[in-house]
């Protein structure tokens, strides 16, 4: 594409591309934005070096007037989205690149897997955040999917709600607070359970977990405060019905006058299951598998569409609205777009609205759409606890019924003005 | 768990982990081991830099003689592992390492992150493959992952049996071949769709694909053909009722005299999807969403479990088997397995045979497990065509049922000896 329109003197027409979704992942109420910050950085970093400007032009995929233009690659254009953290409806224009097409449609793949990917995660843990209520959730899935998609999980997962993560490679590149466990083949490395135990409370303090369902529960349990004493931090359920068992746990460390003593609970969670134990005596979730495959939803279906461009390359030019009208489903609407929160008589959002023309004055104070780089420059980097503190805020700002895990519609509907 | 295995002496254990699942993700009948070559590299270059090392004595995660111990961490010890591309059974011993404790027990995430994530894109792509038959598969699912899990994921594609990816940085990164397509947008750039046509073709050739569903297909073809001349490459639909307009399309393109222009079809392609447009006259399938996100099953259920270590640092001490013994599901077999599949009188497998003892005779030439690491040196790199062509060959070896796409039990029976 870059190629063909270089040569067809198109490539630096004025350009504007927006990323939304037709619709959520079924019966999903709400989507989260995420991915905005990793965005930010990769719009900035986007280069083409010597070695891949070498393979283009050994393979022969682009011909050399492409390699030179690529050679001096800089994204010079203007960035507005929605905040990182906020939620999200089918239609809402999460982020809008304006530039040269050739500068904007070279970031196509990359906006749309980091926004795709996070913005995924970001919405299951926000699910499992509100499950959990009060309860601290561990983010434990960095086994289950790509080495570094594992990070940005992380990274995602604080967001949507989590509090801490196993993953010392989150903590390292994005100051996730960070918690560990031990694992069975600790227990099995030792000659007898009570031993690992020891050199862990040795090693670790009295405050640490122990994980007690390598053998006999009911007997570890008992070892783990004979080591620990009544001080021991937690202990870690990991196997059988959690409801069950932690009930007999925690009746056994209270007998036991380990009352303090937590109770942290893992094994193939999901929201539902972290539901289900809204009654149980547990004191913390730790999730893997179901967080980073987004609970049934590993990807947003985020698309990155041109919706407008100039007639010419004169800077001039006005912007005409563009968009696909074939049959088949796929259509868009065509031109820039601002949308804002309507919110009702009591404060709480009830639409997400869409427009391309004037915005009503009601609206002006509920626009969401910042700006986030100006001319190739970044404006906007933020701590990920305000992102975090922003999608808790916005969460609750939407009517009660988002919160529910049941299957439904999307909480607020989309009206296009 | 390494801070307190060194202070408790117990570090040095020589000790052997394996890897396995202990589940297909629901209805599969086979697995695809892929990411060996990728678990290669990372095993290789597990280190510990100086940023990294002051992030963990900064925060106090671990005391200064595990800082010590990790700044010069290099993995001593063996691996062995069914060579990538295999297909692999509830329990098969996948991979298998072998060191001190300390030195396995840290690869444990990079090796699980890796294997699961990869397995599972290749599996997808395995069936994907099977239901497509001749006609070639683009990878195109960049977009609909995590960046960097989307250039695994076209090297993991390509082992199932995928063509091409459309994803530059897996050409550049794994010599893949690459091929291209013009997006939507590129045709709303242009004034005209005859524009954009004539752009690509001038800059391209006519053995280019143009997208011809942006505004009216039937058109679009007609001006595909009026730009291209009857040697134009192919069209590329990506939005419809694929059967029926691929239908219409070949016809119209016949009638047009352009009988050898080809057909690519793309739209949220699965497996079943691919299947059904058996008998439509398509020529290849661009496929993402559905490959990327292991089609339903995004992660494998791979785990890393101590299976043998010894009672003490003595060299000499003998391995004794170890295994999780509590209530709840999670039982593992202690020991370290061979894994040989046994074949039938014609020569097709019949079970996958796994066992701790001696190995019978008649299974000694069919053993799976090869060495891949001795002495922390990697033994065996190969091209990945030859991991392509192996799974190929091994997916063919399998039962005929292996290969149908309707949900059932694993092909081949485990059975432990």
């Amino acid at each position: 594409m870059l190629q063909a329109a270089l040569a067809a003197g198109t490539a630096e027409r004025r350009s504007v591309f927006e990323v939304f979704t037709r619709r959520l992942p079924e019966g999903r109420r709400y989507g989260v934005v995420a991915g905005t910050g990793r965005v930010l950085d990769a719009v900035e970093n986007f280069r083409f070096d010597a070695d891949v400007l070498g393979f283009l032009r050994e393979r022969g995929i682009v011909d050399e007037p492409t390699l030179e233009w690529l050679a001096s690659y800089r994204f010079s254009g203007d960035v507005w989205g929605y905040p990182e953290g906020e939620v999200y409806f089918p239609g809402s224009p999460i982020l809008r690149v304006e530039g040269s097409f050739a500068e904007c449609v070279l970031l196509e793949t990359v906006i749309l897997s980091i926004l795709n990917h996070d913005s995924a995660i970001a919405a299951a843990a926000s699910r499992m955040a509100s499950a959990a209520g009060d309860r601290p959730l561990i983010e434990m899935g960095a086994r289950r999917t790509h080495e570094l998609a594992a990070v940005a999980a992380s990274r995602a997962a604080y967001i949507g709600g989590f509090a801490t993560t196993s993953d010392l490679a989150a903590g390292f590149r994005y100051g996730i607070p960070t918690v560990g466990t031990s694992a069975h083949a600790f227990t099995l490395l030792h000659d007898r359970e009570r031993d690992a135990f020891q050199a862990q409370v040795d090693s670790l303090g009295r405050g640490t977990t122990l994980l007690v369902d390598t053998y006999d529960v009911a007997e570890a349990v008992r070892t783990a405060v004979e080591v620990a004493g009544t001080d021991l931090g937690a202990v870690r359920i990991d196997s059988g019905d959690l409801l069950l068992v932690a009930h007999r746990v925690r009746q056994q460390l209270d007998e036991l006058g380990a009352t303090r003593t937590k109770i942290v609970v893992t094994s193939d969670l999901d929201e539902y299951a972290i539901a289900s134990l809204a009654a149980a005596p547990v004191d913390a979730y730790g999730v893997g598998t179901q967080l980073v495959t987004g609970s049934g939803h590993p990807t947003c279906s985020m698309v990155y569409k041109l919706v407008a461009r100039a007639g010419s390359t004169d800077a001039r030019a006005p912007l005409e609205p563009v968009a696909k009208r074939s049959r088949g489903g796929k259509t868009s609407i065509g031109g820039r777009k601002w949308a804002a929160r309507r919110l009702d008589d009591r404060g709480a959002a009830e639409a997400e609205v869409i427009g391309t023309g004037p915005v009503p004055d009601e609206l002006v104070d509920r626009l969401l759409l910042v700006e986030l780089v100006k001319g190739g420059q970044v404006l906007a980097r933020e701590p990920l606890d305000v992102v975090r503190d922003r999608h808790s805020s916005a969460r609750a700002g939407l009517p009660l019924s988002a919160t529910q895990l049941s299957r439904g519609e999307p909480v607020l509907p989309t009206e296009y003005l």
